[in-house]
């Protein structure tokens, strides 16, 4: 059949292996190791029923809007609903990038965004941290639109907001995507930004600090003039009825995520400090996964090793692909902040490897 | 911002009116008036587990496409799942149209079909019913992507498999996508014709004869090899954890889904007669719904006072659109098929009014 040549060209993007078994320590796609709110489960129990599962669910999300809008401070006309942040990512591309049109995004980053690129036809153009990874070396006004991630992955860097709105002021009018995917486990956010920063738009998920990637929820924060032009190009009703009734559940209970995160954020200081003692190189992290390296040796073993133990971590290869990226940071393991007992039985191993 | 001409010249697809009002007799869009089988609920409520919430769901949806090719009699291979039907439709204009391109469906039909063209930057070319609704005027060769729901909405008629034939060989190698979103309510389906037509692709959704409009689910059926070209599209996780265990277990329970479909078919014979002696004409309808014109006087007015009544129904006006119809065609109302107490007040209803 005649598909387009853009889409029989690229490889697709493939995700974190996703592997069933229920012994496997799975550090690879930065899920929480928490369960989520007892409000989410109570909230699904009381949205299935007969009447919510055989009617279409709100098309827009008001309800979760409203929620979000008010925990957050933000105008809930400002927020886009999106079935996981993917789908947002995936309606700024279509709103913005036209055929033959221009992403850019740093580099090494989430490798989604190229893929974006290649499914819309548009060029893709990264561009290379500095080596301290507090800023980037140019940028591409011409691009129809740019994905920085702050925090990044998988460095966990971040950003400053003076860097954040020097870019945008370069880039604009052309719009600064800020995927804040992992923004809840750093201690600045670009929200404080949108009011002045007028080409500014945030992308949350809840997938990882609210413990629901299984459900698929994310959602954009961006001028209410351009949600609505946002908004015709996403399907009618994108997020299901169990979803919305999850998603709203877990936003108003910031008390449970609060404890969640400064859970995590503990034992990332103490995986940071063990991996370190153990020789790899680990950057400072603001998310819910460290970046480690080594200088003495390769780290694609240690993953290989840690695999057949049935310990799962990303390992990260850019100097393999097309993508290049800052000097000294081709490849390494990103692993994910898991709980203390799974991070203990992580730290075990590579003493026995090592 | 810099959004694209294309989007911000589009109105944007406007869904069926969801009111939220509970007295509401709702019959507007094509919502399945009976729950869904039981075991959805016990799937979800096995499915609601703290692991599942907070994993990544499958990405291909291996379980569900298991089950649904084992009930279809097709290869599981050959099952692409989407968050919904619109999922899939949006998924496949990706893949196959260009900026430029062209998508041509029939008219009157499914509005979201230009809507899709419109997002993508691409032509939209609609072509005429013959007045019997069996034969289409003349197709588009040179169409990327050709869309023919079948039984089409909202006349409820059906295109017989010669027709569907003649037309997937006129646009080969070009694909045709035979929407059976209704299909369900029919004796006929495409899937007959798979293997000798290997340009024809299929999309199904449980919204409709599945109750489960609330979860969002559809999957396409074709080629397996052209399957793979699709996942590329798709979000990589666009099924959640709990619709793909709803989505499993109403495909699994066959004995509830033609119960139910058995008693809409019925319902939908009787409402045809009593609209037809109200003065009402009828087509014969192959859907959840039956589309009602009348030569005495117009409908739009009945629309608002069954409206006023709190009875919802869809007026749709083809002549006010720049869509066009077959000759005669232009207006009417499309009612679902509701419960038989709820056409028993429909029925109450447009007898007072007329």
């Amino acid at each position: 059949m005649t598909v387009r040549s853009n889409i029989c060209a690229m490889a697709g993007y493939v995700p974190g292996e996703q592997l069933n078994d229920p012994d496997i320590t799975k550090l690879n796609t930065n899920e929480n190791p928490y369960p989520p709110s007892p409000r989410v489960f109570e909230a699904i129990r009381t949205a299935l029923t007969p009447n919510s599962l055989r009617k279409y669910p709100q098309p827009l999300g008001d309800t979760f809007r409203k929620t979000a809008g008010r925990v957050l401070n933000v105008d809930p006309d400002g927020i886009l609903i999106g079935n996981g942040s993917d789908d947002i990512l995936t309606i700024l591309t279509r709103t913005f990038v036209p055929e033959g049109g221009l992403i850019a995004s740093p580099i090494p980053s989430y490798i989604l965004y190229r893929s974006l690129a290649e499914i819309q036809g548009a060029q893709f153009l990264s561009v290379r941290f500095s080596a301290d990874w507090r800023t980037l070396d140019s940028w591409a006004a011409q691009a129809n639109l740019t994905f920085l991630p702050n925090p990044n992955s998988p460095s966990g860097t971040i950003v400053d907001p003076e860097t954040v709105t020097r870019l945008a002021k370069a880039l604009a009018p052309a719009p600064l995507v800020l995927d804040e995917a992992y923004a809840d486990f750093t201690s600045w956010s670009g929200l404080e930004l949108l009011s002045s920063t007028p080409n500014l738009i945030i992308t949350r998920t809840l997938s990882k600090s609210y413990s629901l990637a299984g459900i698929r929820f994310g959602f954009a924060i961006a001028a209410p003039e351009l949600v609505r032009e946002l908004a015709k190009v996403k399907d009618s009703y994108n997020c299901d009825v169990l979803s919305l009734a999850a998603a709203t559940a877990a936003v108003e209970d910031q008390d449970y995520f609060h404890e969640v995160r400064a859970k995590i954020i503990a034992t990332r200081v103490r995986m940071t400090q063990e991996l370190t003692e153990l020789g790899f190189d680990v950057l400072p992290s603001h998310a819910n996964f460290v970046w480690c390296r080594r200088s003495d040796r390769p780290v694609k073993p240690i993953y290989e090793e840690l695999k057949r133990r049935k310990i799962l971590v990303r390992y990260m290869n850019y100097a393999a692909g097309p993508l290049g990226a800052p000097e000294g940071a081709y490849d390494g393991l990103r692993i994910s902040v898991g709980t203390d007992a799974e991070i203990d039985t992580l730290l075990s191993a590579l003493k026995a490897i090592l």
